[in-house]
């Protein structure tokens, strides 16, 4: 199977590094054998219909270097060419989630699906944005459409909420999403810290970024909440449909008067009767009491009552395995076609 | 799809109601008409190729009769005749676990692989005294084989585990598999009863069982565990390999010691360097400290760190969305092949 990747930043150079330390089991477990033929990152292109190589790659972002250095002769690219040039049958689309400037992503991942290229995106502005028009799309050329990772991360809870979709009804969800603002919460109520001290501490871990609006501002967990919800309980909604606040503001005080009463605040994305992402009380020690920068998902099922998983929520190795799921679960798919 | 069914039990009865009260979902959403063209229980069989009168034999159920006064002159019918007169394309077998007398429901389920017949399976004992033979059978046959509800009844543990396991490596697993025995150690420690009296009133709500040794000696948790390691972790063990102990014995003296150290005593199940079911301690208010009859799955993966599902463990309508999710599973591959 023949992979393009778009965007060589930490997720995709992980997914790199593991599909070769798993070669091996892939062919052996699954009769897969992946070849990566195209790499772009944000200053050029590397295609190689062989097989780029990628240990070269690696070494060329480690000291701060571009994928356009190996020279491919399709230094300028457009996202057509990428795709097609390279032959690919299936597109990683691993470039940030950037909720303003979407073109170059859209233009990428509609000239895939319009060639038949299946497409596995980590980037999740595209699905928030226009989640029907890629899956219709996607569906009219025959080309599978995967996004594991986009929420949970490396927890399976879009494969885990699909399974229950499937076989009860889902009444509602709730859902802590975003790793970072839990850290953020975590941290000024066990340690006291300021909402700026512990915003300034996830930063130096390299939990949230240099500019943290998409998740403080809850843009990032309202993203994955329009995710499920199309995804998971059929509603076309769009980013924009969600009721949106985030933890900016947010004091010591407010926490501490929380706990006296038993409860934790925790950014809760929620979809069912209302659709919204804030800051909201939950139970100390309850399933969505979740520390550090883990996620939980909790869905109401009609027949099934509550089922809940919680794992970590952010993490490039992490990512990287909800990619390695998406591409088998397409192999699978492709193999029993072809 | 033409399905029939073995074991006319709770959740036999409760799958087929679900059945007719989502029929237009599954046509809408799957394309999916299923048809119970035969219906097994110990006292008889019902066959009808253009349908099973199912009203009128859950009625019939309900006043003590058995599906045999609906006479379909195949009364007594052997294992081979009930998959072949209905020309089913689906088998699920929903007769109870037991673990002493397994030869007519291996006689069912191999018969209905070697004419190409899927299986979906609730009962437990075959998967965990011959699963890899099944396994290879149905394989052969390029009939399909799924047994959701014999781990977590609707909570979907082995679907969740088996996406960890594609696109991770699971390390170990842990998990409270058993909801009777969870009901009586809860009951012990938060009501001070004694094990006996925990075990009567457990019966007296329908959790255990007259016999209750399957529960309370660990055979069904040590099933699970059987299911869940050759199913998810690829390792061909039988039951006997499991280290099983129970909760006899047990003295609410135990769970309070154990409580003042922070800690509870849940059955635990165990897959990793170890192959064991036995009362273990766990943390208090930890992912597998859950309550009344609930179920906890905790994997520990290479790349993601600790994920954890928790849900209802017990029940005919959880256990029957599980067999529901099997069928519309089934439905989808055996489609695109056709």
């Amino acid at each position: 199977m023949r992979i393009a990747i778009a965007g060589f930043g930490v997720v995709a150079q992980a997914f790199v590094r593991m599909l070769d330390a798993r070669r091996a089991h892939l062919y052996r477990a699954h009769g897969l054998r992946p070849r990566i033929v195209a790499v772009m990152d944000s200053r050029g292109v590397a295609i190689d219909r062989d097989g780029v190589a990628v240990g070269d790659l690696l070494a060329l972002k480690q000291r701060g270097g571009s994928v356009g250095e190996l020279d491919s002769g399709l230094g300028d690219a457009t996202a057509e060419q990428l795709v097609a040039a390279s032959e690919a049958d299936l597109l990683i689309e691993a470039t940030p989630s950037d909720y303003q400037e979407l073109r170059a992503v859209n233009q990428r991942l509609m000239a895939a699906f319009r060639g038949g290229t299946h497409v596995i995106s980590v980037n999740k502005a595209p699905l928030a944005l226009a989640f029907s028009a890629l899956h219709e799309l996607a569906q009219h050329n025959q080309a599978e459409f995967r996004f594991s990772g986009t929420v949970g991360a490396g927890t399976p809870m879009l494969a885990m909420a699909e399974q229950c979709a499937r076989g009860d009804e889902i009444i509602d969800l709730r859902a802590v999403l975003n790793g970072t603002t839990n850290f953020i919460l975590c941290r000024m109520h066990e340690q006291g810290q300021s909402f700026d001290e512990a915003l300034n501490e996830a930063q130096q871990r390299g939990y949230a970024e240099t500019d943290p609006s998409a998740d403080v501002d809850g843009v990032d967990a309202a993203a994955k909440v329009t995710i499920l919800s199309n995804a998971v309980l059929g509603r076309s909604v769009s980013l924009g449909d969600i009721d949106c606040a985030g933890i900016r503001g947010m004091t010591v005080d407010r926490l501490v008067d929380a706990a006296a009463r038993g409860k934790r605040i925790k950014l809760v994305g929620e979809c069912g009767e209302n659709l919204r992402v804030a800051p909201m009380e939950v139970d100390a020690g309850g399933l969505l009491d979740v520390s550090e920068t883990r996620n939980a998902l909790s869905l109401r099922l009609r027949y099934g009552g509550e089922v809940t998983l919680t794992g970590r929520g952010a993490g490039g190795d992490e990512t990287a395995t909800a990619v390695m799921r998406d591409l088998v679960d397409i192999w699978h798919i492709v193999g029993s076609r072809s």
